[in-house]
Formats: C-alpha cells, structure tokens, sequence
C-alpha cells in the first residue's frame, strides 16, 4: 500500500496516520522524494482502504500486490517522463538515444565522439571512466579526471554526460559531473551504492544483473526510489544463458514486461545484449519495435583501436545510419499505438 | 568442402572424383536432394581446391568451414526461397505469417479460422493434431482423422497446411495431407525423426531446442538437406532460461545470426516465444524488425475455450490488427536494406 | 488419485467403479502392468476417498497431489527394486555400478569390456550401438549387428546389457537382446519412444533431458509406467548451463530431491556429468553420498584410441581402484542411515 | 609469469628487473602481501625465463598461462593452509565446518548458538549483521553493534567469527571484530570491495556469483591476492539454473575444478546450494565426498522463528549429527587419497 502524502501535512496528521497504520499491523517506511512524500505500507492483512484514505493529511492511496511498491505501475499509471534541462526528457513520448565510447580514452576521442553526436542531433553521450573489469591487471579507466574533461566538453556542447558509477565513495566526487548515474550489471545488487544514489538528485540508470530476474531489477528501482530519488530509468543489456555464439542473450521479452509492470522509462543496450557489430542495428531497431523508450550504444571512430569492446562497437558512419533508421521505427511504432 | 555435381555425370567420372577425395584423406558423404547432387566432403588437411575444381562432372566448389555445411551461407550466398504451390512462397522477398490455433479441436473450429484467416489474406494455417504433452493423462491430439479434415478444408481454400510431426511412423500416413511438416522443441535433436524427414519432398520447419544452441539448430536442419530435402525452415521459439515471468525467452539474437550463418528461411514463434497473450503483438513485431521472414502465432476464436495454449493465443480481431502492423513494418524494414 | 484394483476384479466390479469415478467428475487411465492393474483418476473436486475405496474390486486407494502419479511416493512410500535376474538387482539396498565404453566399437574390445568388469564383479556393461550425434557426417554406432555381438558375449558372461534406444522403430528389434534400454537426454521428452517402451516387459533407464527439470523426468518415467512398463530407472547425467569449463554441470541436488519425490532408483551418470575424466572419481563417489543408487561410467582398455567420449573415459586401472572406493562409500552412507 | 622476489632485494636490484621485463614487453605489477612480495607480469612474446630468472634479487619464477595468476596452481602447487590462530587452521589436512545462523537477532541466540557449537568442537561462527535483501522494506540485519556483541561472545569462547561485507565503508569499522570477511554471492564482481579486502590482514571467503563462472571466482580472488592478502577462501553455493524445485544448483564439478586450478582452500555452502533443510545433509555429505574442504551452514536452535533462511536451516539437533557424519566422511576420502 503507497500512501500519498499532502505537502500541508502536519506532525500531528502524521502521527495519527502512522497509529492507524500501526493499528492495523503493517508496517511503514516514510519516502521523501525530490517530487512527493510517502508512506509506504506493508502488511497482509484485510482491511478496508477507506478507513485510511479518508484521513487528514493524505493525498492519495493505492494497494499495490507487487513485491516492489513505488515503482509499479499499479499505483502511478502514466508512465514517467524524466526531464533532464536543455530539453532532454526521457521516456514517454520520447526516443532516448545515447550513444559515445565503451571508455574515455583522451580529449582528442571526447571532442570527436561530441562532434558525431552534435552532427546527428543526437543529445546524450556515454562513456566508461570507471571499468569493471574481470581481471585486476587490466586498463580500469581514466578516473576522475578524465570524467571532469568528458564532461566539460558535454557540458559546452549542450550534451549530457551518461557514466558508471562503481562504489558509494564515488557518488560524492562525480557528482557535479555527471547527468545520469548508470548502475553496471555487476552492480545490479550493490544494495548500498542504491541506497547512496537514492539519496541525490540525478538520474539513475539502472542495468539489469548478468542473471538477474525483472523482478530483481525492478527491486533495485525501489532501493532507489524508496531513498528518495524519483529519477530512474531500466536498462536490458542481454542475460548468461547458455548459448555462447554472442555475448550476452538481449531479452527483448523484459521490455513489454517492464513496460506494463513499471511506469519507468525503459532502455535497451544493444552493443552489450548481442556484443557483435554487424548485429547491433537489427537488435536496436528490434528493442524500439518491441516497446523501448530508447537504446544505448557504443559508437566509436576507430572501434578497432578502442582500449575495450571495440568488437560491438559501431563506426560513426554505421552509427549514423542507424539514428535515421531509429527514428523511423520509432514513428511507425507510434502511428500503431494511435490505431490504424 | 561441398562439391556439386553436373546433372550429365557419368559413372565413370563419379569414380575418378571418390578416388580423388579419397587420396585427399577426406571422408565423403552422397547427397541427392530434389534439386540437386552434391558430395559433402570432410577432412582437415590442406589442399589446392582446384585440383578437385577443374575434374570433369563437377559444376562447383566450396569451401566450408562450419561444422555444418550444405545449409551454411557460406556455400549458397542467396537466400533460399521455398515455393509450396498457388502463389505461396517463403523466405528472400516474402513475409509469411502463420497462424492458427493450437491444437485442431473439430471442424467447426477449422471453418472457423479458415474464414478468419481468408479475410485477412493468411495463406498458411498452424493447427496440432499431435501434441507432445508432458502428462500422459493430457489431451494428445485429434490424431490423423482431425488432420484430414484440416486438410480438406484448407485444399478448399487454397491455404496450406503447417502441423507437427512426433514420429517416424507418422510421416507416412501424414504425407499427403500436409504442406510444412514441423519438429517441435522437444524433437530437435530427434535425428531419426530428422533422417525420414530428409527422405521426403514436403518443407520441413524445425524448430530450435529448449536449451538448443544456434549451432545445434543448424545442424539439424543439416540432417534435412543431408537426407535430400533442400526446403527447409527454421524457428526461433524462445529458449530456457532462469527467468520465470514469461513461459520461454524469446531469443530474437538468434534471427539475425541465422541469416548471417544459413541461407534458410527465419521465422519467429513469438506466441510461444513469450507465452502472455498481451504481449505477443510486441514480440512479433520485434522479429520481423530484428530481421526475420516471418511469424507463427496462434490465434483462436475463443482463446478462453481453447483445449491447450489459451493464455498466449490471440482472439481474431487482436490478430487482425497484428497482421496489418506485421505488413507494415516489413515494407519499413525492406525500405532499410535498399538504403535510406 | 491411483485404485490399485484387485486381480480378481469383475467386469461388472469394474464398470461399478467407472460409473462412481465419472459420477465424481474424475477422468480415469486404466493401467495394467507387468505386476498389477490400476486406474489413475485425474480431477479437481473434493470428495470422501472412502466412497471409492470400500467398493468391491478394489485392492488399494491412494491420493497423490503431484503432477506425475504412478511414480510418486506419496502413493508407493517403499523404494522400488527392480530384478534383472541373475542375481543383479537394483535400487534399495543395492549399489549398482554400470560400466563400459561410450560406443561398441568391435569384438575385441567387447571381450577386453567383459573381460575387465568380471574381474571386479560388475553385472552390468553399458555400451552404445545407436549413437545421437550432432552432425550427420558422424560415426553413428554399430547397429543392430553390433549389439547382437555385445549381447552374446555378455549372456555368456552373466553380464547384462545397458544400451540406448533412439527410435520406436528399434524397440522390437533390440527386446530380445537389451536388459535395459536407456533412453538419451535428447529423447528425453520424444513421448512416442516413452509410450512403446512402456508396452514392453525389460527395464527402462531414462535420462534426464539436456534442460530437462526433475518433474519433466518424473512425468517421463510416469509415461513408461502409465503405458504398463513398471521397471524403471531415473539417470541424472548433467544439465546445460552458462558454465562452460565442463561439458555439463552434473546437478547433484536432484539426486535426494528424486529420491524424495518418487520410489523409483536413482543412477547418476558422472562421465556425461563433468566430462573429464580425471574428475569423474570425485563425482562418482559424491553421487553416492548425496543418495544415489548407483553409476553408470564410462570404461575403454584405451581412452585415447576410443570412437567417442574418450575424454570423459576411464582406463581400466582408474575404474578398477573406483569400484573399489565406489562399494566403501556405498558402505559408509549405509551406515548413516542406519544411525550413528 | 610471476616473478617471486627476495626479501634482501635491493632498490638497483629491483630496478634492474623491472626494466628487463619492459625490454621485453612485457608489463608488471608489484604485488606485496603479508608473506611475500611478487612481480605478475602479463605480455605475448615468447623469451627465454632464465635470462630473467637468474638476475641478482630473484627468489623464484614461474610461467602462469592461467587468466589469474597468484591464485593458479601452476604456480604454487601446494594446497594453502590458513591458520587463524588457536588452533583453527583451514585447507589442506584439515577439514573445515562452519556453522551458525543466517542473522544475528540477539544476544540470546548468540550465546545458544555458541553453546551448541563448543558442544561440537565446532570452530567457527557464521551469522550475518548486513544482509543483502532484494527488497528495500526487508529486514536488513543487526548492523555493527550485532557485531561487537556477536565477536565478543565468540571470543570468549574461542571461536572465530565469520561474517558478510557489503561494502568498502564497512571494511574498517568491521576489521576488529571479524575472522573471516564474506563476500556475498551478490557482490562477487563488486570490485572496489575486493580491492579493499586485499588491503587488509584478515581471510577473505568469496562466493561465487549467482550466475558467476569457476573464472570468474578465480579472478575476484586474483584482486584480492593482488592488492596483497593472500588469506582467501573461495566458496561453492550453488548458481542460478532453470531449475526452480530449489533454491540453487549446488555446482559440485566446481569442487575437483577449483582444487585443479587454485591452490586456494574451497568450501561448500549446502544451505543454499539446495535451500531444503532436509536436503542439507545429503549436499554437504557429497561435498565433502567431492573434494571440498569443508562446509558453511545454517543451524539455528528454531528454524521456524529465524528471521531469515528458516526453510534451510538445520535444528541443532541435525547438526550434531551431521557434523559427527562430516567427520567420518572426511576420514574416508582421506584414506583413499593416501592409497586403498
């Protein structure tokens, strides 16, 4: 149960509320979001909603069955539109593209990747400045420092600066620099870097685990949200299975799925979910066809220098190519969802 | 290696070439399919190809390096098209949709979606008559009478029949009553039911294991073509993975790598490949933008009544509406590949 | 819900029984097997089981809440023993070990074969004449002829014969030949193969299917055993998952979970299982500890020189010296089921 | 390879080998732990060892063609013995069993816990005061005051302390208090926390991922040998399948594999690897039979009130009994490793 409460709230109102709600045995976590203030409840018991929601103090209340709470579209049914400044929103009636390196590499790769995005009206970029690697003796990415000159130049451009954040002490020192936190696969249940990002106020978006369920991810959106922060966008990169003829399986099945269970806006990553050039375009325009609010994907001039993943990386020209074709799936998506 | 063979061959050349591959070190297998003669040739030492190239009786020569060869694009760069008769064709230039229900229930029924399908210009008709169940007690089918019924009505109406075939001993008696035979999952590696569909001129669609590899898909369809049927489709159905939400995931990865490994036909079975009904229009139109030729889906009068497969079976007017949303997005797709 | 019906029932006992069954809304399989004769009545409605089971005819009266019926036991609560004559006896207070080579290869090594497992008491040979393999191009086994040879030189020996069987069509060709006709992961779910075993008098040994749950091999022996075939045995051999350092990973868990659920033996199959050979011996004996009622490897006099599996093999000395910890093993488990 | 360098290893010494190596292009990391002090060096080329084994400053050398290196065997082929003092000694001869509650709940059954585990002679105390939870509103264990009453009672008797680390922060007000530092199955790529444990002179045990590969553990115990500890304890519970009649797959080819490749000591968490209380013995049992050297597992005096993991939690009762079987386990598979 999501109990919405009134910003007029007074300390009295809210003690009555948290009796009632104590009386009736369920417990309560208080919710203090950029946006709103919530209680949310949880509990098995019967009782009448009425008896709650007619109480001074309370906006608005919604049972909610699933085992995630604030992020379920069973309680706020319009999906959500994140509005990042400069006229970037996400989610909604608009296609995400965010496109830019597996990893910063110089000034020389940013302004070049900031050129091809600016050439394409494309308005967010990506790229890694803290790597997760498997091995500890591999490149680990140009840290701080090579985040603040990525985001100079983003920031000069109009562009937003779309990075992976790897532990809770980083959240602090990037977070002048940084538009969208973006939670890795390996991270997926780093429940104390959630709770961090749920305590500020930039966007965050969130992978899926290597083998975690929609239920998982989903999950994961409520640590963030249920600390306070609003601004979150799903991420399907492609699941471990056994087939190992690509990198990763890319489950478009998750996108309808999470677009019915969940109001947030929902990306695909093509480059990872297939990790094979030649095929990232099928599997982008795809994602779009099967509901997807956008795609993030590695683009790069030379994908054959790249310090890593230059084999799922496109050519700029590829790249280009793929943006025309992205919005004419998108249009076409549209005109179906108006009728026919 | 793959050696065709003129349709003029002499016994005495067919010698002189064995001889030869046989002094190569490599073991050679005779295929003769509907359409032509080839020797399938495996070995691993290095050779000058046109040593064998140049022998009289041979009208080509390839190179194959794939574990499987005669459906590798490697040799037979053109997709293949399979023509079934009265217009209709498979594969290169045409979008197929297969629909129908699951399991053929009687003939009211089949009047039923005939009419359905001839409304919507549908010109292939799914419908089980044996069904693989994993209870003995289960429903297993109308048998061969239910499929002459189909059968009559379908000739009828100039629309073909797609069924399933469980055993060797069936596609006898199936034979003239059928247009695509088709593996289910749990049959995929059943090589002799494989071999006895390689010895028959009807097109066979295979569909791909539960956990079955790409690679294993390929190589089944090479048991076809190996036994002599050159007309064979594949299907991607979704395959078994930890995710428990949907009924399989859909693996949509594997269209654009079948095209790029085989010359064969893709199609999709979203409606399995996903098991929600709502969400069987997304997935469909997912396949066809990822690159495949086709979809088969289930639709039925009163999915509600069906005897198997309900809940991911389209009513007719969902269908409808997914057959026009699946033509468009194939003219869009078509658009990509002649350029923008 | 299983009627164990007594032998001297009345065809006017029976048609009572029918007739209160369908007046109970049941639907009934009547089973009649090599030792009794059953109805499983399969429905939903709540009803006095007591009706039933005092009405002339009836031997027996047992509800069964899962899935699979007539293997489960919650209605046979004592573990099954099946008798293959001669003194070789499997499951409940007996260890059986299985070995031989993957594939018969020749007379020869079929002597070598007998000749190893008579020296350290072994009753039964495993051996391959029917071989699924994934390419069409591949030694596909020594058929019918080879088996009659494995066949002779094992009955000379009192040594009996474990071999698979591919197809319906091979089942009477092989009966009089074959002690137990094993049945591959790959045809774990080919129901016809299951119905036709079920029809004959020899044991049945079912492998789990490649991604096949424990409940999909409990309803494939409930096929043999609803079909009239009592004699079965379950073989977990390994499933497939992201991991690919072994052939397959071996899932031990299923072994007290299937002992659990169902009275039937229970035979891991460690060979297939990790697919190394020099780890075979720690899986083996593992097997054992976690519950099982045997193994079944894999044994050539030269590994090396082997037709297939040769990795997966054991050298007669290696099998020897595991036998031999196989039985210490077997002893000291005994000992902890008896108390400490 | 990894260059094992003397103690007496003078500044010239060192610098002459470090530009040795980058002569032949090769590139090193200096890695100082508690015991040593090493050169891992990571190139292509092929060279001659002894030109740089036989410089001044040198203790040892090894070529490690492993992705890990410090962890492999082919380095140290020695099984590793780790002793935590009072006479707990974990690996190589000793057999390992660690015991105890999910969660610490207080100090009740703190002490309950003890009692039951001295009774035993049972060494070490698992039970978690930061639990991972996949939703927000879970409880989310004792926090770091359980800590100091959980350490205090445990040192009192004697006992080590084994317990989860979530994350970096936790690491410093931890390290008092804890034996030995768990890093949960969800954090097993979490690569900032193994940095931090590698800084540190505590054991480490890593679980493996839920969907984590034998390589992927190998290489998170790289990091933490890396960054300098070199007391590391890798952990089998079992991965993630789609398998859903228990909780995990217990993984037991992980067992002999890991003791193949690492000299590093295994464990086995049977609780979690099937997730059934009455299936714990029997896991555990086959661990040990497999090669591990020892068990973790969850006892509590009453399972069915534990706040977490109750469904796989053994009564003491259970455990005595287990442990005295453990015992006896481990005296058979020692006495056959020593010859039959």
């Amino acid at each position: 149960m999501i109990i919405q409460l009134k910003s007029s709230l007074t300390a009295q109102q809210k003690e009555s509320i948290l009796e009632k709600i104590a009386a009736i045995g369920y417990q309560s976590s208080e919710v203090r979001t950029q946006f709103a203030h919530y209680l949310v409840c949880v509990g098995k018991k019967e009782f009448d909603i009425r008896e709650i929601g007619l109480m001074e103090g309370i906006r608005d209340i919604h049972r909610v069955s699933d085992p995630y709470k604030l992020v379920s579209k069973k309680w706020r049914v319009e999906d959500t539109e994140l509005d990042l400044g400069d006229g970037v929103v996400i989610g909604r009636n608009n296609l995400t593209i965010i496109a830019g390196p597996c990893s910063i590499e110089g000034e020389a790769q940013i302004r070049s990747t900031i050129s091809h995005l600016q050439q394409h009206g494309v308005r967010l970029m990506r790229g890694g400045v803290f790597k997760p690697r498997t091995s500890p003796y591999a490149f680990r990415g140009a840290g701080i420092e090579g985040l603040k000159a990525y985001a100079e130049h983003c920031r000069a451009a109009g562009i937003k600066v779309v990075t992976e954040v790897m532990q809770v002490s980083q959240v602090e020192a990037m977070l002048e620099y940084v538009d969208i936190f973006q939670v890795g696969a390996r991270n997926a249940q780093n429940f104390n870097l959630l709770d961090a990002l749920g305590k500020i106020d930039k966007a965050v978006m969130l992978k899926r685990g290597i083998s975690g369920t929609v239920e998982e991810l989903l999950q994961a959106a409520e640590y963030v949200f249920a600390n306070g922060n609003e601004k979150i966008i799903l991420c399907e990169r492609g699941i471990r299975t056994f087939e190992t003829i690509y990198r990763n399986t890319l489950d478009l099945n998750a996108v309808p799925i999470l677009k019915e269970k969940s109001h947030l806006p929902v990306i695909v990553d093509p480059s990872h979910g297939i990790g094979l050039r030649n095929h990232v375009e099928s599997m982008a325009l795809a994602a779009v066809m099967a509901g997807a609010d956008g795609v993030i994907m590695e683009v790069h001039e030379c994908p054959e220098r790249a310090l890593s993943d230059g084999q799922q990386t496109l050519h700029y020209s590829e790249a280009a190519t793929l943006y025309e074709k992205l919005h004419k799936t998108w249009e076409l998506r549209n005109s179906f969802t108006k009728g026919l």
